[in-house]
């Protein structure tokens, strides 16, 4: 163990954010005060980003129509994967895929513009900006859990169409349609589990060493 | 403030690990307990995932010479990138991009193949399978934090090749090279920032409120 480890107690408290953290999509109205979105946004920005790029933005929906258009849109998609899933249509119709209306904020997180000229870590790779903003959400998960928050990634959109709906550049991409706020409890496992939608599969499964399907 | 909300102790240590965290190029060689690298590779197991797809895989790289010839292939890359960056290729050469010979471990992670059949979520979005990697690695990063071991993600290799060295079946696609273990003392801030590669632009520059562009 090096002597930069945190104490027990913090390392704790790290880990059960990890474990805590869910994607929520039941909310229960009420605000989120400012000073503690501004923490929230702050640890997003603490992400690690490729060649210091820190292609992320944040537009907060403060405006009451422009969020039920929003939804809208995610209403949209949610049909269209319906009828792409076939027989598993109906089981889909009836899960909970985002809580738009009922939270207290919605962010949506999006990759700038103007990135073409970001080759450091990006030549071969240029997805990473989008696994650098990856990273920033998850930061933002668990602070939220933290403070006792539920956030909910809502990917089903038409990016096009969202990026349109907000005034997005050329260039720049939604990724993500983030509901945040209070919640009356946490979902005990992943919804999709409870659901019966999926099942988890264990770690072991997904580790290999040296070569692809060779488990240690 | 919820009922769900962490004391104020935990919260402090949730923010300390993002804070904390750094993309590190130097170790100091040393190993990381099995079941700590357990620890920390269940941390990754815990992210969100769209659909729970799960899309993530390890590959843990124990063999010496196969760890050689990954930074190889890693070289390669950056003497590529160094061409690609034209009138800024002296200084990056000078940069530290790796730190694959000194770290303890070397974990190789990948998308996993046979993606196209999960559509949840995806089916406007497909690349929200390395979304869902990269909030597996980000939580590896933070859990490591909190024991004290430092973590670098390179980005710099030709996917096809690397995937080609480890094996991988077609349609799986690494993104990470990450270098995990001991490391002397975390920088202060991104290494980037120090070298005098990129300055960190604020945070108020990156937040909008409805529409892109228009600040709070």
């Amino acid at each position: 163990m090096s002597d930069q480890a945190f104490s027990d107690a913090e390392r704790a408290a790290v880990y059960r954010a990890i474990a805590e953290r869910r994607d929520m999509r039941h909310f229960s109205g009420g605000s989120v005060e400012p000073a503690l979105l501004a923490r929230l946004l702050e640890a997003a920005h603490h992400a690690p980003s490729v060649g210091l790029m820190q292609p992320w933005r944040f537009i907060r929906v403060t405006d009451r129509q422009l969020r039920a258009r929003i939804r809208a849109h995610v209403e949209l998609e949610r049909i269209q994967t319906a009828e792409a899933l076939g027989e598993r249509s109906d089981h889909f119709m009836k899960l909970k895929v985002e809580g738009i209306e009922q939270c207290a904020e919605v962010l949506v997180a999006a990759l700038m513009d103007d990135r073409e000229k970001h080759i450091f870590g990006r030549r071969t790779l240029p997805e990473m900006d989008m696994a650098s903003l990856s990273c920033a959400i998850q930061n933002l998960w668990l602070a939220a859990r933290a403070e006792g928050l539920g956030m909910g990634w809502v990917s089903m959109f038409e990016p096009q169409a969202l990026a349109e709906v907000l005034g997005m550049p050329v260039g720049a991409k939604p990724l993500a349609i983030l509901c945040l706020g209070p919640v009356a409890e946490f979902y005990p496992q992943p919804m999709l589990v409870m659901e019966g939608w999926a099942q988890a599969r264990p770690l072991s499964e997904l580790v290999y060493e040296n070569t692809w399907g060779v488990h240690p």
